[in-house]
């Protein structure tokens, strides 16, 4: 009955063993020092040191996803979960965090785009986009509607989190993010991804080194 | 450039092919039917058949739920994350779904009670444990403390979604929980979890299936 009785009680000192445990034990050599803070929060988020070698940053993009935030960006999120998970106290300049999925007019474009309301919930971020950090960990197709409105001319974000889960389109969205390239992008390869680990990443690049 | 023009824009049409997917990949045969529609939507929430092995239940627990579900039971929860993730939609009683973290008395009662604000917050559940279900997505502590509360007689629930994440107390916390046996449970058990996945669960006993 140890365990029941003698658990780890403290929030801080929680949070500086995982981490320690983290770095101990997943291969993170990689990584630039920037870059690996945001890396240890992601595997923080699913309790998976085996998720390292999907954890993936176009040169620069955790440099400019920072410097963003610093500079006031609002953070555009595809799901409340991922808004939810966004530490506010963490934000460097009281910044703006965004879902549209609720808006009463996203299920309208949603029909009119013929898309899923997560994708047309971006139609009413396009005005924001431009120098925003944009953290999708949730529906692929959020992602692959992004490419869509670049192509249309929307403005370019800061920097793009782009970490949705699942079986159908996640892996192939966060590919098409790497090999268009032309927003700085932090991914999350293969199916796995989520709200959490999103959240984790904005977190990361919003706070002061832990 | 197939992938980025070619993808699912249709919600229901993912769902159906993801969940196709999950089931001619994973090894659900160890469940009984009421159970692998959970373990499903589990799956589908972190994007890995290979969690299918660390997803236990306890004997009647997934009926145990349901029940409670539709009797009207409220659903407690230990993270906003998780709260956001149950789908209104499909609760059956429409049910109440309530996180205490952000109570102005939690604060307070951490700090008499010398634990994490996630632990500390349940007390204000105290007298809504009785049949409830409960779904803990985040916390190790709020496992820990449940097991504690039921030692000083706090009223039993219908159903306990144990499904904490991380590096610090996440599997004990599960492990206890199960070992414990007074309350019903479903658990994933070892590191992996998170509120995605506890609410995927609440999801999946609230509804029809699928």
């Amino acid at each position: 009955m140890s365990d029941r009785t003698d658990y780890i009680r403290e929030g801080a000192e929680i949070y500086r063993r995982s981490f320690a445990i983290i770095r101990s034990e997943a291969d993170l050599g990689r990584f630039t020092p920037e870059e690996e803070i945001v890396a240890v929060r992601i595997i923080h988020a699913c309790g998976m040191v085996e998720a390292a070698p999907d954890i993936a940053f176009a040169s620069g993009a955790a440099t400019a996803a920072r410097a963003a935030l610093r500079a006031g960006a609002p953070i555009l999120c595809d799901a409340r979960m991922v808004a939810n998970g966004v530490t506010r106290a963490r934000l460097p300049a009281n910044n703006e965090v965004i879902c549209t999925l609720d808006d009463p007019r996203t299920p309208g474009l949603a029909a009119q785009l013929g898309n899923t309301r997560s994708a047309a919930a971006m139609e009413l971020w396009r005005e924001r986009m431009g120098g925003a950090v944009i953290a999708i960990g949730n529906a692929p197709t959020s992602l692959f509607r992004l490419l869509e409105m670049l192509d249309e001319g929307a403005p370019m974000p800061a920097a793009v989190i782009g970490m949705p889960v699942g079986f159908v389109g996640a892996a192939e969205s966060k590919d098409a993010l790497a090999a268009d390239g032309r927003a700085p992008w932090i991914i999350v390869r293969g199916r796995k991804g989520g709200s959490a680990m999103a959240a984790a990443a904005v977190n990361a690049l919003a706070g002061d080194p832990e």
